[in-house]
């Protein structure tokens, strides 16, 4: 019989753009998900978990900023189905909202958190599966539950740790963009590459300034890597109406909104936009939020197509340094707004709806740059085996320390090597080492070893300190779990 | 110009073997996760979340029960890579245990929790992406390791609100079982078939009884369809020693010990999967886990082809109704077993490792049976809107509320009919409805009705006890947060 052919060993690696996330990481975020997701709960809003994978016909090609179908996702076929891993959480909100039309309540609040996953290419930093955490109200077309909203997001910054002063929601209309463009001769369906360039180009007044937008505004731009961007091809004075738009934020939203009002003068939806921001303003001032949290801002866009009116996004102002290290503002970490079609394309009937996405692993990015993680939990108190045949009772004492709340484990390596063990504490963040050998079996006692104030000796004590093993301490057997609360408590 | 064709409105439907988890459904489960990992992290254990995709040549061909690689699995290409979503959670483990052997602590107690996705027919209650949670140690050769999962999933199962007594976790040793297999005269390579039948002849022993599973280790088996099941081809004195073994079980751990000495010897195989098996009683009931949670039982040989030493399952003893109306115990929510070969698979060297994966979907269901789960959150209080110009009247009220951390909203439909608000209000199960109109307003006032008491006096009031309106009470404005406390308390 012919010998079988050797497979060769598979690689131990993630996918290109993906990654794991250890301890502390996971426990961070799940810490931070349940705080936004009481926030969510206590405005009313209700869990949905959607499947991963939707059809291809389903999640549509609402993909962000650009038009292309199936691209960005990972599909895969099924039979004669197409089916593709979500890329975001609104576009199977609107399958679950039109499928479900008939039993869910109107208007239905619901939030949602879990991965997404995008069919890009990955760089530094930027991964191909990550969390989002959205909150939106489908069925109702007032703008008091974009207002709401707002608010909720705010309350959602600070609940997770960010403190009030360091962010800023700021709130716009499309339709006001839309009437400002409208005056500047930019309306009618011929016109929508222009709007497209023009929206791009005032998302990017951050970056470039008013002079890169005002080329991008007229015959294009060339960046730094010889890279040319078609401009939009307005004038001089259309482009001063535009850039009047994202410059006409003042320090309170009464002024923006007079200065809106008089840039959309004579068009309709310009007009009826800037009523709706007045209101919103005026809904939150009720509820106690001024503009020291949100703020009318007309230069905030948001890239997404889709979106009908209002229009929010969340900042965090405090600063950080950047790869290069370069001082910068933090930026946007939430954002969302109305989009009144999306579920549409499934009923044919106007569900009007709006939304917010608070990304997760940037705000968490936020906290770990400004040292606002705890860095997860406690390590184990480790169980050292001194005599292999005594695992029951080295067992029996982690099973005691346990039944009274302390986490707690027996040392399961290969324990002829005593040092290995201690290494292997240390690894694990122990507090506590617990040593039982045959001699204090005997005499009912046990050893307790204190490794974080083991590990400052170390450090720093002399060598009378040391030799002193004031780390170590002998208890008695029965004493055990108080004598390890003391130590752990010690160092809380 | 030719007028675009229209395209035919997308279905809302997932796909076939996907659904969706609304509300109650949603926080039942993260409630039930939560518990399950602070058991897990007081054991010792850490928090792992890696990705949903991994690279086909890294998931391997272990799936479930058959050796079909690449099937059961959602795979799609990138350039010359395939991926697919994991299958289930321990070879994305392996994969790390490879990838991070140098910067893991060893042993290497990790817990991990998510949807895992199966490409099979879906069926009734059968889905295609379901919850496991799984802990496992990578790095322990020890049968301490096996002893102690046990006792976390007995923790596991009373900490989500099982009963002690309404649960056993059945401990077995596939050592044992190859040591019965080489006494029938089963051993080596040549015989792997019929190994393959007689594993799973035994795990139907309650399904077949002994006549079946008889049968299926003799000629075979004609099922109530006349689908015939290729049998081992065992001779009836064969067939014996593999009876008895499943038969084994004693009403104490000693004694099925002995009766499996007995069947074991001869074979050094069996001798020291007894032995095995005898430790990890010992271990057990060192740290109180007596027969009454934990059984050695000979009958338990779990499907996977991977498992290598002791094995493990949880099974829930009580009774309930299956879909044809009969009486059957719940049976098992939770299994797992040794498995020192997998990561093996990476690195070429021998990682001895054992785990267990809870079926949370199973145990969910399982609670819901028997009537032991909340049924989620209650309804937020709901702000009806009585006069659209003062929605920011209404909106503090409802900011207010939350701000005293009760769970409340202002209705945001089309607010033109009363009757609607108290609809959708009864809908979202909420506990009061405050009503606030301008002659109320006027005089300071606002009206609580208590939907509770409304909806139980709707059901069995006389008609004088409905005239007299308990349910609805006239309170002071500034008393608003106090006496919808009130109302909610009485119900709680």
């Amino acid at each position: 019989m012919a010998k079988q052919k050797k497979q060769p060993r598979p690689k131990a690696e993630t996918p290109k753009g993906f990654r794991d996330y250890f301890g502390a990481e996971v426990t961070e975020r799940q810490r931070m998900l349940a705080e936004i997701a009481k926030v969510y709960h206590r405005y009313g809003f209700d869990p949905l978990e959607t499947s991963a994978v939707e059809t291809v016909e389903a999640l549509g090609k609402f993909l962000p900023d650009v038009d292309r179908p199936n691209e960005g996702v990972f599909a895969f076929q099924e039979d004669d189905t197409w089916l593709a891993l979500r890329y975001d959480m609104t576009a199977p909100l609107a399958r679950v909202a039109a499928q479900f039309r008939n039993d869910l309540p109107n208007p239905y609040r619901r939030y949602t958190m879990g991965p997404v996953w995008r069919n890009e290419k990955p760089g530094p930093g930027r991964f191909r599966q990550f969390y989002q955490c959205d909150a939106d109200t489908v069925g109702s077309g007032s703008v008091a539950a974009d207002a709401e909203i707002c608010a909720m997001l705010a309350d959602c910054l600070e609940a997770v740790g960010i403190q009030r002063g360091d962010y800023v929601v700021r709130v716009n209309n499309r339709k006001v963009l839309n009437g400002v463009m409208e005056m500047a001769g930019l309306a009618g369906e011929e016109k929508e590459a222009e709007r497209g360039i023009v929206l791009r180009a005032i998302d990017k007044l951050d970056r470039l300034g008013e002079g890169g937008v005002r080329a991008l505004l007229g015959e294009g731009r060339e960046d730094e890597s010889g890279d040319f961007t078609q401009g939009a091809g307005l004038s001089t004075e259309q482009a001063d109406g535009i850039v009047a738009f994202m410059q006409a934020t003042a320090v309170d939203n009464a002024t923006t909104i007079n200065n809106l009002q008089e840039l959309t003068e004579g068009s309709d939806v310009g007009t009826q936009g800037v009523a709706e921001l007045e209101q919103i303003a005026e809904l939150l001032a009720a509820q106690g939020y001024g503009p020291d949290r949100i703020v009318i801002d007309p230069s905030v866009v948001r890239g997404l197509g889709y979106y009908t009116g209002p229009v929010y996004e969340a900042e965090l102002t405090f600063e950080v340094q950047n790869e290069k290290g370069q001082t910068v503002q933090f930026g946007s970490v939430a954002g969302g707004g109305r989009y009144d079609d999306l579920v549409k394309r499934f009923t044919g009937q106007e569900v009007p709806a709006t939304g917010v996405s608070i990304g997760v692993d940037r705000l968490l990015a936020a906290l770990r740059a400004t040292g606002k993680l705890s860095g997860g939990t406690q390590g184990p108190v480790i169980v050292t085996v001194m005599d292999r045949d005594r695992m029951a009772d080295y067992q029996a004492m982690a099973a005691t320390l346990r039944q009274a709340g302390i986490r707690a484990e027996v040392y399961l390596g290969y324990p002829k090597n005593f040092g290995n063990q201690l290494k292997y504490a240390d690894k694990r963040h122990s507090p506590v080492a617990v040593i039982h050998g045959s001699d204090a079996a005997a005499r009912g006692v046990v050893q307790l070893k204190d490794l974080i104030l083991g590990a400052k000796l170390a450090e720093d004590a002399t060598l009378e300190e040391w030799k002193s093993q004031p780390a170590q301490t002998e208890v008695a057997l029965s004493d055990l779990v108080s004598e390890v609360r003391t130590v752990i408590d010690r160092h809380a």
